[in-house]
């Protein structure tokens, strides 16, 4: 039973996918009499937590009634005031909670403010479904750094386009509306110089759905080299150039006056220090990139352990080619013992595309 | 009914695997009042057909049976009488056939011997798994060229090595043992003299099974480079090196007398004549080829339409390097709409690893 309403809470929760970051995604679900009475999500950054949603919401009086909630009910005054203390407030006698606040300053606060209320507190109800769904979040609130997210095409003998350069299109139309899905999700979005320059993307969501959400594009580009009448400075979305003291300070004024933000780092090997710009990027309340970089974008990325998730769509076609890029390039690791490895390996197919999502190892 | 029948009839066809080429696997069960009587299968090339093995091994009197079989029996006089008299002789009443011969000299003529004599036929049972089972066959009975199963193996990136070469492992020991039961399915392996040289494999079947069977080696080495210590030269399987007159007469007289067989082919492009040498392995009734080449190999073979099926292992690991090889190199393609297609896509995992298996499109 437990389990059947938790599942429609972080069901629910999922609805604010995209328009909450950077909190968290919560959903809560009141039942009395083993029905549900009220039900509400976290919908916006800045809006209600979900549980004063669910009050909002209730259909009847919530005395006496259990409350399922995703993530435990906060107990400081942040935005809003404490969620614990309007479940106390409103007489509910069972809260059943999936996971603890991931924020080791706050976990575990909400929990007391309800025992010491008498309420019976539940906790670990599909947790590790709970923690996947704000996997996001948990990493940005316990590192103030961005949870980054490399994803990559390539054809099953491993090239991102072909000797010449070409790249379209190695995944299937399945494939390629899957990751607008996962732009809606996601604060932005990061590509080197270089693939602006091959492809002249546009780096925004396109989605038949409503409100789809454009994350901010960030181009990591050492000498400004974005042309300026490039689609990534559209005004469909924000842009950030991360760039370095090595770039021209006319071009940096031109591509400000197109409305980008600049963001200059240190530079690291003459390139732009990928780690400083995601420090910065997490000051900045980023709370997770889509690197859909180059190969050796990716390789920097994946090399200063900055990827904690990696999407790899591989579409059944060889083209070959020795001199064909492949998702990670740069230096490389010398031994096979030494490669960044991936866990909780999943599986999913887009008509013959074969997507493989997993974690980087952090324990290694 | 059919369907459960025919079903077994195929699972006991598979006990053949590796014992039976350049010939089919067959499977024959016999039903009567819903009770299997006889059941047999083609137990290796020169044994008895399947239908035989299945009179031999049947509890009671068959007339008036009906007999399941994966493949349309033969009519004509080979190592064997043709079967289809013999299931006349034994009064059998119905057969039912999953795939007709096919051999189109052949293919039809057992399906009129039995219906010229009263016999009930049905065919097209389960007609896509007894096609796939005997895709080996089908191959080599129609073009007189071997089937060509390319297997790589690869990092979530595209490598099959690091930058200097380490490939020691890529996938883990379930991929690798999977790998053994192929090779103990096909009639030989081929790699290139640079694997060799890197590797120094042995390139038998390691199976904890009964009788595992090595394939014949097969080493592509245009200058004859294999070194005569070399494991692939070991005792425990056939070896051939494919080479070229660019070769020494002295080098190819001492690989000789380590017992290798020698085939010199044409040179293309300065190296093997791979299609030649296809052709070869075919008059020499060698129906099914794993290639477990080296990059550029593998491109040759693709690029010469000589590969049927693909089988692509994808463990989780990113290693990076600009120049670490790929599972497929050469010159390579120059746009992803002259790609190479795989169809009939099938994945399966062994733990953490990806296998992707495909079949060639030849109708592009």
């Amino acid at each position: 039973m437990d389990i059947k309403y938790m599942k429609r809470a972080l069901d629910i929760a999922r609805l604010g996918e995209g328009h909450v970051n950077p909190n968290p995604l919560v959903g809560a679900v009141i039942v009395k009499n083993d029905k549900i009475i009220g039900e509400g999500y976290h919908e916006y950054y800045g809006g209600h937590h979900a549980e004063i949603n669910a009050f909002k919401n209730a259909i009847c009086d919530v005395s006496g009634a259990t409350m399922y909630v995703t993530l435990e009910p906060c107990s400081h005054f942040g935005k809003t005031p404490p969620c614990a203390n309007e479940i106390v407030r409103k007489g509910i006698s069972k809260v059943v909670i999936a996971t603890l606040d991931p924020n080791p300053l706050v976990s575990g606060n909400g929990v007391k403010v309800l025992k010491d209320n008498n309420i019976k507190v539940v906790t670990g109800v599909l947790e590790n479904e709970a923690r996947k769904l704000n996997e996001v979040f948990i990493k940005y609130i316990t590192t103030n750094l961005p949870f980054c997210i490399l994803k990559t095409a390539m054809t099953l003998d491993g090239k991102i386009a072909t000797r010449i350069g070409d790249s379209k299109w190695i995944t299937n139309e399945f494939s390629r509306n899957y990751v607008h899905h996962i732009r809606n999700k996601v604060s932005s979005i990061m590509v080197g110089v270089g693939t602006v320059l091959a492809d002249n993307p546009h780096l925004t969501t396109r989605l038949d759905i409503p409100n789809p959400k454009s994350p901010i594009r960030i181009i990591v580009d050492t000498y400004a080299k974005t042309p300026l009448d490039s689609n990534v400075l559209s005004c469909d979305s924000k842009t950030i150039i991360a760039t370095t003291s090595l770039a021209c300070d006319e071009k940096l004024n031109k591509l400000r006056n197109k409305g980008a933000q600049i963001i200059v780092t240190p530079t690291k090997d003459d390139k732009v220090d990928l780690t400083f710009l995601m420090k910065e990027l997490g000051r900045m309340n980023i709370d997770s990139v889509l690197l859909e970089g180059g190969s050796t974008l990716n390789y920097t990325a994946i090399n200063e352990n900055l990827v904690d998730k990696v999407i790899s769509f591989v579409s059944p076609k060889i083209i070959g080619g020795y001199n064909a890029k492949t998702p990670v390039g740069g230096y490389g690791k010398d031994y096979i013992k030494d490669a960044v490895k991936l866990n909780n390996i999943d599986v999913l197919r887009f008509g013959d595309d074969i997507m493989i999502e997993g974690y980087v190892r952090k324990d290694d």
